[in-house]
């Protein structure tokens, strides 16, 4: 994408912006009321919402839930954003890190527009507003905070701390956005959200948007003060402005002196922005990272709540934070306490004879596509644009016969990225915990470096802040702005250590949900997926040991609900590109792909993988014994490159020792392709499943992970008991691949003896080969004892020294 | 614990601290040389470990796997640290936060005799030497980590981001400590670590020892240069001031000099440290929250290493991450490099004639328990106390009979630990994010405030400096104090909502593989127990929705390895106080106890309790119509509050509908109970296990969590496949509880129905049943659409509603 220059604004235009009218703050106010308005009467009313009468017991719901204290902030902020961009017809977004303002950003998107046209029976009239409030935190309604349904938002404000990484997602390759990123003091206390004021670090001013974070000290989170309200504020400048920002700071509760405060400090941020992007665009810009804006709100928790309730301070005080007056039911006193805030907002200016929003109120809106509650970028199934994608197949290793050629699988998938980078410089980016090379994925280097906005030396190899490859320690950072880069309609892989994606897991977790709301709401349009490719995996940790080891995300990623999550295990390269090329082609899915960075057997030729990748599963046949004429002895089934190796050198073993023993090895790619159909979309039909595993046939099942993940995947399925599953059981530390295997129990030895144990028959020379097998791990057990570091690092199975 | 009063050095002790003679550098610098000569012999050397003749290549491993970057760096840091302990007796432990450089602290150990009283065969001679060498990062040996064989470490260096947690954790209660902790450049850009600076706004510097924070800037990561090494060092300066510091810096690569000016620093942060601990300890603090020092340590990465490797810089640049010189087996250019590189450290000066460390070098130790790698508080099972436990009977809750008292079970909790808190006031402590009243805990507060360093007003509400209850917004910093409160032998609890205990799920694993690993390790003893409580639960977040559901946690604790991870699940207050009593006593597991905070009916009385939760799990004869005299036509499982309810009105619908019909009830408590007690220690013997289940009729399983999670725990139990299990499948998000259940196919309905359907016969009347159950969900299902707010949150069974 060519950045579009920014215009640097003209004097005129900086004056007209930082100094509001009375004419200008009247609406604009009266904006603020009405926002505030709605939501006081979203937390209280279940009838009456344009106080047409006094209000009455019957009037407040009967469950007061949902978060006022942040939510005057919330709605201030968004009625002076929406002024400047009423004068500057600047696209913006609007995300909400105290999400449980929910509320505000509701009534922001209601007082627009947009709300009603989105959700027609929540129409601009009395009985609109009536539903408005009832939905609110109520079954079959809405949650209390910022959502899925809330218009405008990318943001979930539930678990807190991904605010700046979504923004700064959104922004990366849209020069022309700002995300206007509201901080919570109490998600600034946690460790993701302090994590991610470093994106300035690695914002390129020409080829990106900007975020104007705007840290909302309020006081208080639930129960007490915060950090960051309670330090010196001097300390909290130097904070902040050590993470490379100018800080502009902005206090108090008088209106309207906010308002003018406020509008001046928000056109010094906007103007600072500009100025840096015209530096950067126009050329003349000596490539230091510049200090990017942020605004310093401190307004009282609760502003324009009440003062004091039961003779306790509220309005800045924690006791702000949810519900200020409980109990209004059954408490005259509070009800009149509840009226006298709902119509200190002065309703009657507010609303329209229909229970619209009236003029004077209307009048502080944008229109259409500027609306921040309309924005397409907030939507990002709207401005989505496919990737212009290489045919993979060109990227294709040639496998003459399976098992001979020897390869790192992943760097073939770093030459389709490459190519990918190359034809899509304004939509694809790989996000990576400065691990592209180590993951072999470092092709990507010959078309983009790493981009970095701090000091660059001529000596940095890949380095630069042209580059597009995102490369930061921090998994948070990585898997947020990915998250933001998508649900902005882009496309992109984040790609990490398997154990380490754990760090990140939460957050896996909590876009799946969003995916999952969104698929209810016909408005939201797909996405591109969420990519996470899981390498250096647990098999081939040698030198790193235990805390290098874990495949526990699968555990979680297999229980997202149905048509979500995905998991695919491609055992070689060609069924990696096969995989790679669906998963970015595909929308609103968290695809997950695990497969090791090390030298590996190739099984597949392009155009085997591609159709074993299409039906999720298949025979093996060169591998096993089994003809067809009957039902095999047993079935090998495996799931996971190292475990695909264990299984097919097992099968070896037992073609050689007992080749009357018919084996039947069944490779599994897709995951999810193992439960029931009723279970998830992917799931075989029962024929197919019987084709394979048939129905009564004991299952040796290698898997890649813990084995109780197949134990859940298979369950329902015919005699799902036969299933025998080996899998990572947290055994093993510093030690060989093949090592690893053996203390695992799924090295070729075990699966063998597995085999013949459950086999239908018990062939002539079982036992024979069972002893051999243990003779093998007995040796293998005096090797490691003997050898330490001089053991072979991992044991093909066409090594022919003797292991098969 | 009574703080002791720490003295203020007097002056002529600093003069001679920050002032080193060349009598003291001579050995503090032998020692660093010995340590960075080992450091390079552990990466490179299989034999001839003393040079005692010219390098060749069979005396190369095979493998050259390690990290020499960050590790001269910390070894210069631990001989400072060494000799201010020698002069001051100051107790001190180092967490070494760039893990990676474990062969640096393994060589602190092995040069301060440590390592050879724990490991004999690693003596200290030159068979020792060579067997420290030939362990490291191999099979059989030890990690290239840091990690728990490492002694004198709390702290695994895997998995980055939380040195300074476990630092803060630490020192909480233990005001004779300081916890040196390096916190590496790398391991700084992540968003737990960047959220872990603020350990200073919770810390009392009259109560708890002190941590003192070095960030060792080296400049690179992997691949690439670091944020911080690269952003303008006033920037950095201007970040970790606003943070709460008193920042000191120390730059440079050259010797002596560089001796000289970090002796100068330490002893200023030491001073600083003494200060604001004395004036803390002696009554004349005004109560400000203190600026503690912290060390900026920059010296080139890889330093002392080669400065150049095949005409490419090395010294100084993330080419010495690693392994600087590869291939040295095949590459005589490199074997000379590495030949000189060791013998630049004069290795004849630094191992007597036996191989052993030489005078000069002992000379810079310390002795006994003050060195750091013998600190009792860095093996903290060895100053473990038992807790002062109150008989937890005392907070029994009085059940005349099942299901009529009705109280939020959490509030027991509380009392409990109020007490413990009151008479443990030295070694138990609460960490919870900012929820301890919202989750009923707030009982505490009868005893202790909150932790407050920073600002309190006198309007706040058991908030103060000397309060011991730790609320932070941040899991990350709640669990990583928790672990290093444990791992120095001091008892706590994290308490949190459940869906976000999925942000530090992966310290939950890490922590749990740290204390496999110490199993195996004699010399480490058991330490307490890691408990966390998971409250606020998917099915009753009422008005929060989506995002706050998540019982994801337990999916990755059951795939822990068998001793560690026990899941509890009590369903109401009496099994929940013997639960807790249990875990509060127990040593070196990860216990995780799920239970809702909100009003539940109470079912068992104190005694029952006991009973029912030292089996784990029982049948609850009372609930059920089966009569022993026959088998059950089904039984009816439950692990969970809410699920449970669901299943005693299950129960009772089909008793009063079909009394005939044979119901069994099983309550599960502990939840690893149910598998084989060859896949864990609580798994129940088969012969429980089915008197419990029998071994042939079906079972309809209510589970809190997901229902994969019973798939794979009681697989390989008689006939698994009979066991049908309902829980949470990620429906629902803002709605009542009963309507989860209803969502979620687990009410009361689906479990009646669902019982009939898989029972060994029909009784008369079932269709009758299954007809008006599903009568009853489409009643509910009209009532949602229509009634929104004005649904009864919740369903009691005993409410004689008609639902029953």
């Amino acid at each position: 994408m060519t950045a579009r220059t920014a215009a640097v604004p003209t004097d005129a235009l900086v004056e007209a912006l930082a100094n509001p009218t009375d004419e200008e703050i009247a609406p604009l106010d009266a904006w603020w009321r009405a926002n505030n308005y709605l939501t006081v009467a979203q937390i209280y009313l279940g009838a009456n919402p344009l106080l047409k009468r006094t209000l009455v017991s019957d009037d407040i719901k009967p469950r007061l839930l949902g978060h006022w204290g942040t939510s005057p902030g919330l709605s201030f902020i968004y009625a002076h954003a929406t002024r400047l961009i009423g004068k500057t017809d600047q696209q913006m977004i609007y995300l909400a890190g105290p999400g449980h303002g929910g509320p505000a950003l509701v009534a922001a998107g209601y007082l627009e527009g947009t709300y009603s046209e989105i959700y027609p029976d929540v129409s601009q009239d009395e009985g609109g507003l009536l539903r408005l409030c009832r939905q609110f935190s109520a079954p079959g309604g809405i949650p209390s905070h910022v959502s899925v349904p809330t218009p405008g938002s990318i943001h979930e404000g539930g678990e807190l701390g991904y605010v700046l990484v979504h923004a700064f997602g959104a922004v990366m390759d849209n020069p022309d956005l700002i995300a206007l990123a509201v901080v919570g003091d109490g998600e600034a206390e946690t460790g993701p959200l302090e994590g991610s004021w470093k994106g300035v670090s690695f914002l390129n001013p020409a080829r990106d948007g900007a975020v104007l974070p705007i840290l909302h000290l309020n006081g208080a989170k639930i129960a007490g003060p915060t950090v960051l309200a309670r330090k010196d504020p001097a300390e909290v400048r130097e904070l902040l402005s050590g993470h490379g920002y100018e800080v502009i700071e902005v206090e108090g509760d008088d209106i309207p002196g906010m308002h003018h405060r406020f509008a001046a400090a928000l056109t010094r941020a906007w103007v600072r922005i500009r100025e840096i992007q015209q530096s950067a665009r126009g050329g003349d810009w000596d490539g230091t990272r510049p200090d990017w804006p942020l605004i310093i709100l401190r307004t009282p928790k609760g502003w324009t709540g009440p003062k004091e309730v039961d003779g306790q301070r509220t309005e800045g005080t924690w006791r702000s934070h949810q519900v200020p007056l409980s109990g209004v039911k059954g408490n005259q006193d509070h009800l009149d306490i509840l009226e006298t805030w709902l119509r200190s907002y002065r309703p009657e200016e507010l609303f329209d004879e229909n229970g619209g929003p009236s003029e004077l109120v209307r009048r502080a809106n944008v229109t259409g596509d500027l609306r921040m509650s309309a924005s397409p970028h907030a939507n990002g199934g709207l401005v989505t644009r496919d990737l212009e994608m290489p045919d993979f197949r060109q990227y294709a290793v040639d496998v003459p016969t399976p098992a001979t050629v020897k390869l790192e699988s992943t760097r073939t998938l770093g030459e389709l990225m490459r190519d990918i980078y190359r034809d899509n410089d304004d939509r694809f980016r790989l996000f990576c915990p400065d691990e592209t090379n180590s993951n072999r994925l470092g092709a990507v280097f010959e078309v983009s470096d790493r981009m970095f906005a701090e000091t660059v030396y001529p000596e940095d190899v890949s380095l630069s802040r042209d580059g597009r490859v995102m490369e930061v320690l921090s998994e948070h950072n990585c898997h947020g702005w990915l998250e933001g880069y998508t649900l902005t309609g882009r496309h992109g892989l984040f790609a990490t250590y398997e154990a380490f994606a754990m760090v990140s897991a939460s957050q896996t977790i909590q876009h799946a949900k969003w995916l999952q709301e969104a698929e209810h709401l016909d408005w939201r349009e797909p996405v591109p997926s969420l990519n996470i490719l899981l390498t250096s995996t647990a098999w081939r940790n040698d030198h790193n040991g235990f805390s290098h080891q874990g495949p526990g995300l699968l555990q979680n990623v297999i229980t997202t609900r149905g048509n979500i999550g995905r998991v695919y295990l491609p055992p070689d390269a060609n069924s990696l590109l096969s995989v790679a090329d669906h998963c970015f082609r595909s929308r609103s899915y968290v695809n997950v792909i695990v497969i090791d960075k090390q030298p590996q057997l190739q099984w597949m030729t392009i155009d085997e993988a591609v159709e074993h990748c299409t039906r999720g599963a298949g025979v093996w046949e060169w591998a096993g014994t089994d003809d067809g004429s009957a039902d095999p002895d047993i079935v090998l089934a495996c799931a996971g490159d190292v475990v695909t190796m264990e299984t097919i050198a097992a099968a070896e073993i037992l073609k050689k020792h007992m080749p009357h023993f018919r084996t039947r090895v069944v490779n599994v790619v897709d995951l999810m392709a193992l439960p029931r159909r009723k279970d998830h979309p992917h799931g075989m039909d029962e024929t197919l499943f019987n084709e394979l595993f048939t129905d009564h046939v004991d299952v040796v099942f290698a898997f890649h992970g813990y084995p109780g993940a197949i134990h859940q995947l298979v369950h329902g399925r015919p005699d799902a008991d036969r299933f025998r599953v080996r899998g990572f059981i947290e055994e093993g530390t510093t030690t060989t691949p093949f090592d690893m295997v053996v203390r695992n129990r799924v090295s070729r030895y075990h699966l063998v003896m597995d085999a013949i144990n459950n086999a239908r028959r018990t062939p002539p020379g079982a036992s024979e080969l069972k002893a051999w097998c243990q003779m093998q791990l007995d040796k293998h057990e005096a090797y490691v004892v003997e050898h330490l570091e001089d053991m072979p690092e991992v044991r093909d199975w066409s090594l022919g020294d003797g292991s098969v």
